[in-house]
This record gives C-alpha cells, structure tokens and sequence, in this order.
C-alpha cells in the first residue's frame, strides 16, 4: 500500500438521530456563536439558561489529499435566539473552489449560501432533500423546525474550513421567525469586506 | 461568474424508495449484466421471464472537474441469478485515485471492494451504515436482502467511470445465498490481469 493510502471501512450514523456511536461528536454551544446572531441580548439572557448543544456534527480523520472525501451528520436542534432559529456558525472552504453535498434526513430547515461575488441561496431543506453547495459558497445550516435537524454531508478531504470570513462578517441574509413561519430577511450585521 | 461556474441546487430523492421525480435514473436489466454472474446458465433462464430492471441509478450533469461532487441514489431490487444476489455491474474510477461515500438509506446488503494490488473488502450496508470506498478501489452494490437496497453516493465529478476491467475480469470474490444466509466465496471466473 501507498503511504498514506486508506483501506475501506465503515461508520454508522443513526437515520433518526444522526449519531454515531463509534465517534465522538464536536459540540457547538450558545456561548460558542457569540456575535453570529441579530440580538444579542437575546443570546446573552439565553446562555444563563440553556446549556444543551445547539449542533454537533462529526469530524473524521482521513489524509487531507484531493483523493479523499470526509462525510458525517450534523444535528442542529431547534431553538431559536430572538426571533431567529438556531444555526450553525457556516463556513467557507479553505479551499475556495471546492463543493459540499448535504442530503437532509430528518427535521426541517434551510441551507443558506452565499459566495464572495455576492450570490446567495437558501435551499430548504426536508428529508429526502439533497442541497449542493457548489465551490465558491459559505454555507449554514438553520433549523426551522420544532425537531432535530439531520443532514448527511460529504466534502473533498483537503477543502478545510474557513470560520474567520464568516465569524467577521456574518451572511448577507438571516432566516426568522415571522408570525410562526420562517422569513428570509437582510441581516443587519452584515458588513461589506474590502478585500 | 466563472465559466462553468454552478448555482446552489436541490434535489430530491425519497428516503423510502430511493427515486427522484425530477431526473430520469439509468436502469440496468439483466441482459445488461451478461457474463457477470457466476451462472450463466441460469442468468439466460432468468432472462426470459423476469423482465423487471436489476438495479437503477441518477447521473448528474456538472462539469467534470475536481472542483464538483456528483451524487445520487442507487437502488438495487431483491433477487438472485442461481445463487447469486442481485448486484450492480460495479466498476473503478477512471481517475484511479479518487474515493466514494456510500450511505445506505433502505434494506440490506453488502458492498464488495477491490483495489488492483489485491486487497480485498466486504463491508456490509444496513440502514444508517456509510461505507468509505477509499481511492483505487473498484466497487460493487450487492442486495442481500428481501426489499430494495438503497444507497446515497456522493464522488468527485471528474472521477469518471471505468466498467471495462471488471467487465473483464470481474471482483475476485461473489456473495452467494447458502443455506438462506449470504456467504463470500471466491469468484471462479476471475482472471489474473497481466497489466
């Protein structure tokens, strides 16, 4: 065998839970999207009384080569922060010019995109319903449902992820609640990047 | 936008069936399958009466460029040719060193590997398994159950198909039905390459 080279295996992940229990899962908390959402103040009064994860997702350890591709599930649970649903932080690729696969599993929701000429999408997303990600796009899961969010995903092994870009400047667009239905609407955080 | 270039996208494919309204799958039929299944004898019997596709999949149109992931489900039916369960053609990459994710969403089965030095594995699917075909490895979809086996694959869009080499020499082990339970035995058809 090639050094380097990976032998064939397999992973569960649960169709109802999404979790594994042969790996351990990275949690994301409140206090870990400090900034991320709208209201703050919401956020802030949220954290003294909840403490569950907000999402997890699963993180695998293969060689960082083009050759590879890294798959998990990722769990958002509902919730919301204000007005606005519980979500994941997003990212870019490292490597820009690379693509993701969400297949959605369980729960409901949306996956919003954006890329730096300025596009974007929200994709929704309901069991059976696989959203690409084409290179080039941040992505975010968003629960907008009263159940888990489930997602399988599947990424180039070498793409790597880019939180900074996001975590500075936020999505041109936030998904809320507006009389008991979600509403995609312009995020007033949002900053322009000179770069 | 670049040229090339592709918009965020969705699509659906039914947890439960595997099928998808808004793309037309490829089928494979029996006759499609010639001298792949150890009995060829009772393949030309089968042939005759059971008229039904073996398997059927989704083929993506992007551009073929490392850059793009391709995806879809695979849905292979129950049944057996002799002793031998249903299966797909099964196939290498035409870029040798590029890897595929399997998560199975219905049924159970198995999926068969080979790389060219040798190795060998039978990993087996259940709903919930993901199955890593790591790069270099041919691999096969092998329905060992009673209802459809149902499979989401996700794989770098310029990995390109290679059907010659197993069509030739075939995997160099089958999954039979003995004594009503699945068993791996060694192919008596494979060939020896001398490549």
């Amino acid at each position: 065998m090639n050094q380097g080279a990976v032998n064939p295996f397999s992973l569960f992940f649960d169709l109802g839970t999404g979790l594994s229990k042969e790996k351990t899962s990275t949690k994301r908390y409140l206090a870990d999207l400090k900034g991320m959402f709208a209201d703050d103040q919401a956020l802030d009064k949220l954290i003294e009384v909840y403490q569950e994860p907000v999402y997890e997702f699963y993180e695998l350890d293969l060689p960082q080569t083009p050759s590879n591709l890294l798959f998990g599930t990722s769990i958002v649970y509902p919730g919301k922060v204000g007005n606005e649903y519980f979500m994941t932080k997003g990212h870019y690729h490292s490597l820009l010019e690379t693509a993701e696969v969400y297949y959605c599993l369980q729960g409901q929701g949306y996956l919003l995109m954006e890329n730096p000429e300025g596009d974007w999408a929200a994709e929704k997303l309901i069991p059976g319903q696989t959203v690409y990600v084409p290179p080039r796009y941040a992505h975010r899961s968003i629960n907008t449902g009263t159940t888990p969010l489930i997602t399988f995903f599947v990424f180039r092994a070498d793409a790597g992820h880019n939180y900074g870009t996001i975590a500075e400047k936020g999505f041109r667009k936030l998904i809320v609640e507006e009389n008991g239905a979600p509403v995609i609407v312009d995020n007033p955080k949002w900053k322009h990047s000179s770069s």
